[in-house]
């Protein structure tokens, strides 16, 4: 069995966004080597997501405006997490209406993707560094 | 590491459904005839989910009222993706709701489950032919 | 390939909680003797759940809050799967969206963990035994 690992690294500007990352994990699968085995690709941040769906902005959008109905991030003094210090309690919600972590199969040397499957990396507490684990096992 | 792959099928006739596919997930670990590792089982299209709850119809009735008051269908024009021609934004984030996959230890040659847990393939855009991938590694 | 398999059981004497496993996932990965490969630790009953999230308790807290908000225990009455005896349809939703099961990458003999992630098991319907899977595969 060969394994490989890299972390992909985030800043993204705004508090929210969602960021195509499939070429990176694309990359990395190439690089190492594997053709035959599975891929998990995680956010390594508890705010944060790894997702797999359209690459269409008006989706984008439509999962913003309801994921801030299904958690809003105001008032902030809504989650007692908050009393920690932090203003992101929503983010800790939003992420997991969306998940951590996606588990894609390696086929033949290449992400085993249906017609429009893309990975994304969903942020929803931005403005600092912050990274998304690859790692690929097989042969 | 021994790997194996197989796409099931579906054509569900209405836009919603919940289907048992713990048979044939089954199936193909019996083919593989992997005894020790992991199976991945995953919606190969975007609208759709694989997720392990109860073989219970009342169950399977609360899912479709509930994701309906999550992410309702109507009215179509709610969600920006809908403006790309499609009618199926709410489908796109049941699915989130839903999952896109599930993992499933192998020990001693079965799937490994606890006392209810079975495979089920969640249709929210049907009316057309979709798949479910299952890849097997192991030994 | 090597593999490890081993049962996490619990009896949480309320219906629901938040208990922190990862020194238990911790413990089985170095029983295990796998330096590379996945660790897949899945609740084995279908009204619980493995997340990975902050081990702090305002946000748990928050989930708990959250969680009856978007899928209330009461009135039991609301839920068709309550009609076979049962009163939990309310926890198969809550474990919808805090997830089965995470899948967490093994470098070097440890958990590939960002800087606060922690594994917990959620108990939906407590007040009886119940089992979470950890199934490590890898060299």
């Amino acid at each position: 069995m060969r394994s490989f690992r890299k972390e992909l690294w985030f800043n993204v500007p705004t508090r929210r966004a969602f960021i195509n990352i499939t070429p990176q994990v694309n990359d990395c699968l190439q690089e190492s080597g594997i053709r035959e085995g599975m891929a998990l690709v995680n956010a390594m941040h508890i705010t944060a997501s790894v997702f797999i769906n359209d690459n269409e902005p008006g989706l984008h959008d439509d999962y913003e405006a309801w994921l801030e109905k299904l958690a809003p991030h105001e008032p902030v003094a809504q989650y007692k997490h908050n009393r920690t210090g932090e203003d992101n309690g929503d983010a800790h919600l939003k992420r997991q209406v969306m998940g951590r972590e996606v588990v894609v199969a390696i086929t033949n040397g290449k992400l085993d993707f249906g017609p429009w499957e893309q990975i994304f990396y969903g942020e929803f507490d931005g403005g600092r560094r912050k990274r998304v684990l690859v790692k690929i096992i097989g042969e």
